[in-house]
């Protein structure tokens, strides 16, 4: 990845005045650069969130003792925080069934260099997108999971993501219902995109339910997979406008362009440190 | 009104080939000339609906012989439709609570002539909205509908609907959950925005509902009224993007543009017979 | 392409009384049945534009004798109209030079049976899409054109669209300027994407022109091509909002994005003859 | 207004480290507290913008000591900068000529208290809007602009202004073109709502040119007024999707809900203090 030249730093913390000052107070003081300072002050809980690019070409400590140091600022604020050191591309399996849209969408913008990610395989548990992976040259995993095969299945994965140190997983349309103690273990690493605009027709074929129920926007929804099924804090939802014409056929196909888009900029967020997961939602500073 | 110039027609009936020939032929054939023909075969469930305007000042009968001789070839198709005379402005009420956004927005677009109705009076079960109801000389009547006084009120309502001869009522932004028999009495002619993209957030105050999921999207459903609440036939609806940092108060500010423009658009196809009412969904020709 | 079970006709001709019943006529006559009746009075120009979907199963006459049958009508209309056989996939060919996200959409929907549609080759002007063409398993030409080669390239991709039977060619981010006699050889059938949302920021570099400009939104335009550069008849638009901190290199992102969207729509209007060009508008009747 | 709690302090400077470090320190070193605290550096000219929100109510010094206090920063740091103190209202005169959609919508959002404005006075050059004046008690001039009293009218418009303290002049589809002296008086000060997507269809009628170069898209744009005319810096724009059935006249209605949209945003941006011009483009830091 070449060298170190800057760091992203995530902060949330109780709300306090200063904490601003503070913060930027320490990047300056080590002849750090601030790229960019998103803050956000939620009153109504009293939350601070931060999110820093800080420029380390000109800093005038070690980047470890730089990172280091933090840690008194950081337990003086009650903080939990992150670092990131950049340029960084985030080791990413995506998972899936039949259908291959996002799949697409997701190996397209990592080749563009539009997603800084390492996509290290594929796993599906049916092979249709075998011959996808094949043409972007990446493993693909194929595991059984019908039937008493489920739970094997997701212990597989598991593995499989474990050996590939895998730091992102994408249910990229994999039709399975994943088990808690597989949430739990990627609890903030694990994003899915689910074909409706949630909370909205919650459950099987939404595309379906909007048809008949003759609504006039369809939409997506990409969100961090937690334990609680279509409930996990939101990254990001796209809509479209929809006719009477529509047959769930068109629903389905206008879906699946909202389920792209919507994908691919949650994923961009994720990787690129934007979101701040706060119990049921997701903060997140757009670019 | 002026002299009719103009029919527009609507009808619904089981689909089969050369309905759109037979209703043609029927305008051709007593020289009407088709402005616009708009019409959907629903493959789904075999029925045919369509929306016409027609040109009638060169009819070579008499107005009323056109529209009764439709009759024969309507009922060999086993249909259901319905005539308006054109130019025509819809005796419309407006029913309101405390908030007067969707009624300012209805007045204003009356007067510029972008609806074609004729305000008769607003009905309020508070007094906050007088003040715009005169601003715009338009009688407001003010309804007790708290506690005991509520069948009452809905009684009352009714009769003043009935003796001002309206055939529309928009409920923008009445909080009062309409009774079973009023929703009946005014089947496919009450109108209410909900403020809310349905179906999510059913119930009492969902932008802090939308605050604490975290969503990026909010919007506002135009719909039917009927005695199952918020699941009526939707006629439109309108989303905003937003972000973490919109506060419950910021999400109801941005709501509020996405409820007028909604009911806005909802109540012009209204007016211009521009929806089919079809069970639970409604069918909507857009302009 | 299996056998034919279905027509497209496209109509246009000066408007007056009775044309839809007359056309209406002709195809329940013989027993054709309406899939969709699309049509379009323009008072203004006072046209008639039409797109009709028929259903051939039941033709009580042969499909040949159907279509030369309608002539009778046609020319007493004083029509101009066409005929397409379904099913249909349109031998299609993409033009391009470095960038691929266009070709790339085209391709996969192509794959994914969205649009009916059969690339019989790729030809660039540099090999930077040869890869692509490669993984889809698809003859790329690599023509060069620069400088003096520029006229002899014209010629080269005019005898190949020739022998292949070309009835779309898609510049798809092609950086080349065509010639009159070659936009004259494919009009109505050459398909351009522009990086702007005409008539707007016409000639180089369009995203470095909005940053400095600070427009809010960005957008670009699918069009037909005619001899004037970026003004022919537009087929679909798209935008996108930005902001301030979007670099000129972000604007290109998010460009290619609107791009894609609009290009992909803008073919599948075509490809399903959903588009009447008239002078230099395009009638679109969307699916 | 009531007493005062807050500052909004907006900074434009030449970029550099430690910006945001020094202001921040300025801040909670007289122990205020940030509410918000929005930043922009733009690499590509080398500027630093910056917006910030702070809470005063618990400064250890006086206010206006914190607010000349600050300049020596300011000095240090070549910026420009400017407070406001909280709460506020802008005084605010819109001018109008015959159309009143843009006025409705600044007068309901300014008594919905959406928009921190006081509306000194109504002008028009022609009378069609005074009937709104008065409905909402506001004072209306009316001054003839005709042929040779176009320049003597702008003397009188420029009088009212000062002698009502005007701090912002809305051209609400006032038709006439401001001269470049009174452009120059109110620099920064004076926003117009454009009705088209800018930069596109300049000049008189855009809706036609619009209609007859087949758009898909039409918009409307809010900026600030130069003597360039349609090309100061740009504040809001909105866009609406428009189909070819649309004539020149629901164009024109569809434009008038964009006109009115961009503009309630684009003067929100401004009495918020959320814009900071450079040169011929707005910094927005919307909300």
């Amino acid at each position: 990845m070449g060298k170190i030249n800057g760091l992203i730093l995530k902060v949330i913390c109780p709300d306090q005045p200063g904490i601003v000052a503070k913060i930027a107070n320490y990047v300056a003081g080590h002849d750090g650069s601030l790229v960019e300072f998103a803050q956000f002050s939620d009153t109504l809980v009293s939350k601070f969130f931060a999110r820093l690019e800080i420029d380390t070409s000109s800093l005038n400590v070690d980047l470890k003792d730089f990172m280091n140091g933090f840690g008194t600022l950081g337990r003086s604020l009650r903080a939990e925080w992150h670092f990131r050191a950049l340029p960084y591309r985030m080791r990413t399996t995506v998972l899936v069934t039949k259908t291959d849209h996002c799949l697409h969408e997701i190996l397209w913008r990592a080749q563009m260099d539009e997603l800084p990610v390492e996509i290290t395989s594929i796993i599906g548990n049916r092979n249709h997108c075998q011959d996808v992976a094949q043409r972007y040259g990446i493993p693909f995993h194929q595991i059984n999971m019908d039937g008493e095969d489920r739970e094997a299945g997701f212990k597989k994965i598991h593995e499989i993501l474990e050996s590939e140190q895998v730091e992102l997983a994408v249910l990229a349309r994999f039709m399975q219902i994943v088990p808690n103690w597989f949430c739990q273990s990627y609890a903030g690493r694990l994003i899915n995109i689910h074909h409706s605009f949630l909370p909205a027709f919650i459950g099987a074929n939404p595309y379906r339910q909007a048809y008949e129920r003759g609504v006039k926007l369809i939409g997506a929804t990409c969100h961090y997979v937690t334990s609680d099924l279509d409930a996990g804090p939101i990254i990001e939802q796209e809509v479209k406008r929809v006719q009477h014409f529509h047959s769930p056929q068109d629903l389905s196909r206008l879906g699946r362009d909202c389920e792209r888009n919507a994908l691919a900029r949650g994923i961009r967020y994720h990787v690129h440190d934007r979101t701040i997961i706060d119990g049921n939602r997701a903060i997140v500073f757009p670019d």
